[in-house]
């Protein structure tokens, strides 16, 4: 995802009950990995004193020097450098587990091929997930990958029907998208359950408010848009008037509704989700590209373009991926983060902190729970 | 459309074979009409000599008073000023008739109602369009509007399964979109002939070369995508085998394709053409507010904003809906081209001379022609 929106410092949440918090991730996944995935790890282990995490790694990679080399590219004399001179060999690697695997998933391997050979760093940190030994996986590299085998490894949370990746976007309130690419093809009922899980999420990780929600459509009519948006409308419209608890339910929403932050929610299937998603990140790219452009066209814009560099690399700031956390597999029986391919070092640590939270949150088991209420509602209906 | 490109000087046509060119226009199409429209008729008079119009209008409007402020409002010993001050009961008048209607369609009418009083200006104007006294539309003015009444009032080119709105992509090459929003929902077969009707479109008018053509999808590998991706992947593929004189085809491609000129057409479902064009478009106007306001934010700010201005400048006209043409609801049966809602006079100008051209350039005669080819090779196969 190439642009999102200004972190938000993470609030001091850790030691909450006591639990700690157990994190996979695999250490291969990414465009810069393992280099940025170790220096990720390194700064949120710095930055979040109980953190503990299992790092399946390929057994060819020598991790011992990347985190040498960490370390040695810190300033000497900082905090930070001080800190992992002093601890590294006591607290930090007692908090921190190495998983040696003799496969890997590379960024253009395809899906279908990742469980043939089972003995590779994505499988395992799933299968990690799936056994309790952690309570949560990131991952930044392929995405097909990530989906396949999260669903198949993992599999769904009791009632969901299908998983769908949320993506948040950064506009100038946040905008929760599901599903952004994990089911192509969608029913109402599973867009139904989107919008309960999403809005959960919302309360839980967002803003403790209820959430306006729509259906993305090609109009705002009734009669407007194809039979999934129709049928979805009837379906949550008729939920939504026993059930006012979770979503404020806005009927059907256009893109430029969601540019202008007037919608929280937006449900719709994975297909549509995810061509608007990466409309949106390479009209980006392609119009800061084109700025770019005419700022070095001759003498007198290129001096202009240094004076804006400041102003620039604020409002660059605001749309870089690397300020955001990720996209949650919402639905799965565990928490599963996909990371932006291109993270660097500060955006996996930002992913690792973000997952983190959500962990900490809990939302599964209320998920759970909001589920069996529909069931049962409908049985008794 | 929000942005567009800079646009091409229209070459001289004028007077190619001799033929008289009439286009219909509904004079209360538009956010800004019946203003826009009639000085957008105005200028396309000035400039193509030979043109002839037919305008629809609400007879309450005094539309010899908007040509009398019109005129008031050029530069007095101008050219233009002139030309009409001289012409205008002669020449001009006789290139232009106006056809009185007892109600017209606003933005906000639901297309449902319009053929229930059928005397209304874009009815009025099709129908001119069905009984050839007109060989093209063109419209500003309600979406939804034009096209339900293009297609019930014209009807399809003989062949054709469903007209698709053929939407001008702007980027560094441009790229045509189709469906960009008649059709939510699509067969494969639909895709197939949208890709041959494109092709001749492209040749015809963008540049004579052989585009490359995809479809549009969430990945570039076969088994990706919703089932109408992978079925008219197929049927396209194979089609492409026998007849490779229209396009060369990409198989998938995804919106960073398309940004990156990549692709020269892009076939889907007016579904999800549409989501992606607006995606586009709110997604830039996002882009070019923001910066706005970051120019805005302290005084340094503001006089680096000032400095810019024409950098600024520059780069918005080549986003700029005005510059361009408009969509053309291609496999009719005549040329109807919907322009943006908020053309201004310009626009409308520009639209006019877009919808001179296509009509000159007859593509529907060879589309009917190649479907016919398609009918012939399946029912001999």
């Amino acid at each position: 995802m190439f642009f999102f929106r200004k972190k938000k410092k993470l609030e001091n949440v850790s030691n909450f009950n006591n639990k700690i918090i157990k994190i996979g991730i695999d250490l291969m996944g990414g465009d810069y990995a393992p280099i940025s995935t170790i220096e990720g790890i390194l700064l949120s282990l710095y930055e979040l004193k109980d953190l503990h995490l299992k790092i399946t790694y390929y057994d060819k990679i020598d991790y011992k020097k990347l985190i040498e080399n960490f370390i040695n590219k810190l300033p000497k004399r900082s905090k930070i450098y001080n800190y992992f001179r002093k601890n590294l060999d006591n607290e930090i690697l007692n908090r921190i587990e190495f998983i040696p695997c003799s496969s890997y998933i590379s960024m253009s391997d395809k899906p279908v091929n990742i469980l043939k050979n089972k003995d590779n760093t994505l499988v395992k940190v799933f299968e990690l997930l799936r056994d309790g030994v952690v309570d949560g996986v990131l991952y930044a590299g392929n995405t097909g990958a990530f989906l396949e085998t999260s669903v198949l490894v993992v599999g769904r949370l009791n009632g969901v029907k299908r998983p769908a990746l949320l993506t948040v976007l950064p506009f100038n309130r946040p905008v929760l998208l599901l599903d952004s690419g994990a089911n192509p093809e969608c029913k109402p009922e599973y867009l139904l359950q989107f919008s309960i899980m999403a809005s959960i999420y919302y309360k839980k990780i967002i803003s403790n408010s209820l959430p306006k929600l729509g259906i993305l459509n090609i109009g705002t009519e009734k009669i407007k848009g194809n039979s999934l948006a129709k049928e979805s409308n009837k379906l949550i419209g008729s939920y939504i008037k026993t059930n006012d608890n979770l979503f404020s339910y806005l009927g059907f929403v256009e893109p430029y509704d969601i540019v202008n932050s007037k919608v929280d929610i937006v449900v719709t299937d994975g297909f549509t989700g995810n061509i608007m998603l990466k409309s949106f990140e390479s009209l980006g790219e392609y119009v800061f590209n084109f700025i770019k452009k005419e700022f070095s066209l001759n003498i007198f814009n290129r001096a202009v373009g240094l004076l804006s560099r400041r102003i620039f690399k604020r409002i660059k700031s605001y749309f870089d991926y690397s300020e955001y956390g990720g996209a949650l597999m919402i639905g799965l029986n565990g928490i599963s983060v996909k990371t932006h391919g291109r993270a660097n070092s500060r955006a996996i640590k930002n992913s690792i902190n973000f997952t983190y939270k959500l962990i900490h949150n809990d939302i599964n088991s209320i998920i759970i729970k909001e589920l069996n209420n529909i069931r049962n509602i409908t049985l008794n209906s």
